[in-house]
């Protein structure tokens, strides 16, 4: 029974910031407009609970909402479940073992992690209840009244973590192997790469602090260091990745598919693999629905495409050309609209997106964050890279040219001030450092205001906020048992926390990498700063997660999904545009400029980059990974030991040894055996019986073929 | 035993074409000058062979060799042979499912296929002694008198094979499972290959006779159409391939490697999978032989490119310019040229890429073959492409430009003539025709002449060698046993065979593929000769290795190994040249052409290129192959089964249903039981015991939550 006493992990000390045991709180609202359906719901929750073996306690939330207390109800159950969940992994092939009869055994072996114990109670309540769950969907109008689902903060591990990863100048895989016991591979996943990402921005950080010192801006031995560091490193994390999915036991985990509750489909069908019954959704129906990506995807470049160009030749008209009254308020106008119109522009394309991936129908969870996650990465791509791509493909190359185009907003100024006088304007010069100035916004300020609003404003405002609540709802708190009541106090708190989406700090990441594969070469500092910041940003994402956002589900996941596509096509674009930003932007090219000069230049840096990236595959596949290999001994050692169980000593000693020992005897014995089945066919056979029995044995068969050779030689 | 009795096949009728129960014809020389040798050897063939469980038969050969004939001695011993292979394919993950343990039953199950027979025999003739085989080694010196080690041919199913392939016009499955089971998967998916091939042409051949009709040459319509067509072909067959893999049993069988006897290594270590002994030569050792790659590819290009050069622009100089004597006589000489020089430089060539090759010391025999088709991929490329590249991307384009350079021949010849006056000379015009011409000659002339050469050619010279060789040794021939005589003459026919290399046939399809992608734009109607020629190619094929080859070792294989990474690289090529020779050839470009313009179209031709096969690939991995999904399948089963047998239909029951209805007993039961335990602990823990059992039941908790929410409503 040991192994069912490491489940609950250690004991509590009974203080606030112990769970007291609880795996789960349910929020659940009770809105004084529907107090009758609250209550109906509220009785079919429990029941719910009850009936899948979840111990229940109800307490006062804040106002308009109580807190439903979820824990699971004896360590039999757990470990009943622990050994189901192994077992289907073992199934779907993301385990090598298949699971030992006894279940205590299994447990010892292998003690469950607080993330695989949460996992399997929050299945065991969301999971539908004909496959054995308490069925709690919050899709389903029937639980429109639980608010949310999530589990507590472990506080005194979240104290020591901070703490730890504070101090420490370098994370180790100890250090990412904690974070995956409490909190899950997803989210791990997310601080691995962010890890492995950290550290081999040492390179692009010093080769272009080198640059910036000895060749300035678009220096083409820059673009191509940093498109190599970038084939590397891609082509390294992928191997990392398999890695980390082996080491951590989920490779293959994204093959099993989480079906995702708001899927409506046609018609079912057989699975082909397990013969289980299948929703199915046609997939020539969701193509259509797909196609309409096509105009999605237009009127992002249309219309965040066309902000930029406005908000930017503006404000170079209103910065270089125009010299009149007013110049240092107008300045502000470009600004003003991109801040105005970009968060709004995007909101509205946002719910494009979400509403397109909506109706496209996916039957899992994965397939739909998939296709989210793409649109949103065109979307991003649009606000983030845009007005660099202006500056640098526009404006410094062809800015004198395109001079006159300005010319556009010297008439609208006039026609809206009513002024035939014209207006006072300077002598117009194309800045490249432009370009440099705007990387440093991106790279530096961008990354500070983005801090501020990640960490900082959050945690005010929920402190804030959090206050105003417990001043409202003072007096139903004085009815909480006084021994209880900072426990309560906390998980409260912890309601009104965001949930916290991996997904927007994976975005944060992958645009990072774009300014610099794509961008960087106009200002090789960028590496750098961005070294600093993720420094920052790998502390800062933890102390969001642990204090501003709600503990998050401990999912699993085997990779990091499809961010790893953006990663590549933007280590692939990055080729080309740093290969043209050198061509188009070095300063004196202008004039000697042939558009014949800039294909080839192109053409060559991308098949440099195709080139290197099948070579550093080829090398890197030299290399058998760690994880694979660990996995391919585990499985063969799993069959090994099957086949021993199965067939016994004798049987694999048999098989693996043929005829070394048996040989001799047998050759005779046959032959012997042979004469008599022929000789009890009869005739049947007999020419071929006659051939094999001409010479009686090795020692014939020997004497014969020296007599034929000596004849032979006396020829 | 009935198992058993399907070993060895149907029983003969006991005519010449049937094979005796022979596995094995071992030839082996007799040298008169090393008669002793011989001798000894002889006798520890024979013991060797006797030892693993072979029956020996010893007959004359032709003149100083004797004929050695190999059976596997008892149909016990094959049985324990083929499970024992079937045990090893399981262990490394080729077979889905494990062995019974009743090695009757495995055979039963699945019958043993002639292939898989001889392919087992075969390995226990050559397998090193220390693994439980003979150890013949024809590498080694202790065999040297072992000429050859092949199978006979099966007459009477050859000749049903030719004469159903010849009346039908379509090949379907079963047909390449007929090849499958006695030639090995190997053989058979050369011809799955060629099949699928050859169905996939009627595409190009209807454009392209489409295109000949209505667009003419050099239509980027045609380019286009035939770049999607390779890859949609190519990305069929990639799914196809495994596809069939699955069907035949083979998937993952390349990654069992046959180890290569001529290997040398440096020392042992540890295998990390198996934990065997692993014989290991460095790698940065290779890797240093294998940099030498890189100047025998550019000896290739220099010496095969200088050659096709040198002959090509001499042709156009005597054909085009001059025009003096014997002009019809002088106009063999570039011909003469490249039919005494490129064979002769091929072979120096090969052969150094065989000694190359060599001393790259591979462990492995596949990896010495891959390196291998590697150089000589290198070596046809040029040999077959090079006139063309030649004529397209320098002739016709640029011919009127470069014509001053063949006053190079003018001169080389008035100085081998030592005369002084002028050669007569004629206008010279640029003839687009000639890349159609040549075209021509490389579809429909040069593929003529192959089939003589590689059917024709083979079996009359074999036929004239055989007889003269028979009138040589009649004598010994006399003394045959008569009903053997027929027999014995037909095995030292076979003995005279060439051996069959599919490699070779591989190569073919594979140079016939790159004409289609690289070159068809320059006369379309390549598709039509090629798919005519490979209905014929499918059928000589089966005849050349049918009566002009020994048959086959039956090996297994998974894949048509390299030549799709060569397929890839032609169809990725072709999207590059198609679009420079539509760019380049076009009548009436050659005015107005702009490097700029070639770029373009060349740049968008490679993305157009890029971005279809993605496309492809992306719908093409929505369909699931049918093979695939049997594998997953298989091995879902059988873990199923697995763990019905190991467990019990009692515990999978437990685990599948969790608590549904364990969970009303186990609330309460289980929180007793924590009462029990709290008030033994005494105090430690009891907050939270005290927290969890102030309800006491699900009843309490639903009447305490209701009242909670009447007092809400209150506020």
């Amino acid at each position: 029974m040991s192994g069912l006493r490491q489940l609950y992990g250690k004991k509590s000390n009974g203080t606030a910031s112990d769970n007291l045991g609880v795996d789960y709180v349910i929020h659940y609202k009770v809105p004084a407009n529907d107090l009758v359906g609250a209550e109906a719901g509220f009785l079919q929750l429990i029941q719910a609970l009850t009936h899948v073996g979840l111990a229940t306690e109800v307490r006062r939330g804040d106002a308009g909402s109580l807190l439903i207390f979820v824990k699971i109800a004896s360590k039999n159950l757990l470990a009943q479940q622990v050994y189901r969940g192994r077992l289907q992994d073992w199934l779907q092939g993301v385990r090598t073992s298949g699971p030992n009869s006894d279940i205590n055994r299994t447990l010892e072996d292998e003690p469950v992690t607080e993330a695989e114990r949460l996992r399997l109670v929050y299945q065991l309540i969301v999971r539908p209840e004909n496959e054995g769950g308490a069925g709690i969907n919050q899709a389903s109008p029937k639980w429109r009244h639980v608010a949310d689902i999530f589990p507590l903060h472990d506080q005194a591990f979240n104290q020591r973590w901070i703490q730890k990863w504070t101090k420490k100048s370098l994370l180790d895989e100890a250090d990412l192997g904690h974070v995956r016991d409490k909190f899950g591979e997803s989210v791990a996943f997310y601080f691995a790469f962010l890890r492995s990402y950290f550290i081999s921005l040492v390179f692009p950080a010093a080769f272009g602090f080198a640059a910036w010192m000895l060749l300035g801006q678009f220096s083409s031995l820059y673009a191509l260091a940093c498109g190599l560091w970038s084939v590397v490193f891609l082509e390294y994390w992928k191997k990392k990745e398999v890695d980390l999915a082996v080491q951590w036991g989920v490779r293959g985990v994204s093959s099993i598919q989480l079906p995702r509750p708001e899927f409506k489909w046609d018609y079912e069908a057989e699975d082909m693999v397990t013969g289980e019954p299948v929703k199915v959704y046609p997939y020539l129906k969701r193509l259509q629905t797909q196609l309409l990506q096509i105009p999605f995807a237009i009127a992002c470049v249309v219309v965040l495409g066309g902000l930029v160009v406005i908000a930017n030749s503006l404000e170079i008209f209103i910065n270089q050309v125009y010299d009149g009254p007013g110049k240092q308020y107008l300045g502000f106008v470009p600004t003003m609209i991109l801040v105005i119109f970009t968060p709004t522009f995007s909101a509205v394309l946002m719910k494009a997106a979400n509403a397109l991936t909506e109706k496209e129908n996916y039957n899992t969870l994965d397939a739909h964050k998939a296709a989210l996650i793409q649109k949103q990465f065109v979307l991003n791509f649009m606000t983030s890279y845009m007005a660099l791509f202006f500056t640098g493909f526009v404006y410094i190359p062809f800015g004198s040219i395109l001079f006159p185009f300005l010319d556009f907003w010297r008439r609208t100024a006039q026609t809206l001030t009513f002024s035939e006088k014209p207006l006072p304007t300077q002598q117009f010069r194309v800045n490249p450092e432009r370009i440099s100035s705007q990387m440093f916004y991106f790279t530096v300020t961008a990354q500070v205001v983005n801090f501020a609003t990640e960490v900082i404003v959050p945690y005010v405002k929920h402190k804030a906020f959090a206050k105003a609540k417990e001043l409202q709802s003072r007096d139903a708190h004085a009815q909480d048992h006084p021994e209880e009541a900072d426990f309560l106090k906390r998980v409260r708190d912890e309601c009104e926390l965001e949930v916290y989406d991996v997904t927007s700090d994976y975005r944060e990441m992958v645009m990072q990498f774009g300014y610099l594969t794509l961008f960087s070469v106009a200002w090789p500092l960028a590496g750098c700063c961005f070294l600093i910041n993720n420094w920052v940003e790998l502390r800062s994402d933890g102390l969001k997660m642990a204090l501003s956002c709600k503990r998050p589900i401990p999912w699993r996941s085997d990779s990091i999904g499809p961010w790893l596509d953006a990663i590549g096509f933007l280590s692939w674009l990055g080729s080309i545009t740093s290969a043209s930003i050198v061509f188009l932007c070095r300063p004196g090219t202008t004039a000697r400029m042939t558009a014949w000069g800039g294909l080839v230049s192109i053409l060559l840096a991308e098949h440099f980059y195709l080139l290197a990236q099948q070579v550093v595959r080829f090398v890197m596949n030299k290399v058998e990974s760690p994880g694979l290999q660990q996995e391919r001994k585990e499985r063969f050692m799993t069959k090994k030991k099957l086949l021993a169980e199965n067939l016994g000593q004798e049987a694999t000693a048999k098989a693996a040894v043929p005829g070394v020992v048996a040989g001799e005897k047998i050759t005779k014995e046959a032959l012997e055996e042979q004469a008599r089945q022929a000789s009890m066919q009869g005739g049947h056979g007999s020419c071929e019986e006659l051939f094999w029995q001409r010479q009686r044995g090795m020692d014939e068969t020997i004497a014969v073929g020296r007599k034929m050779m000596g004849q032979q030689a006396g020829f």
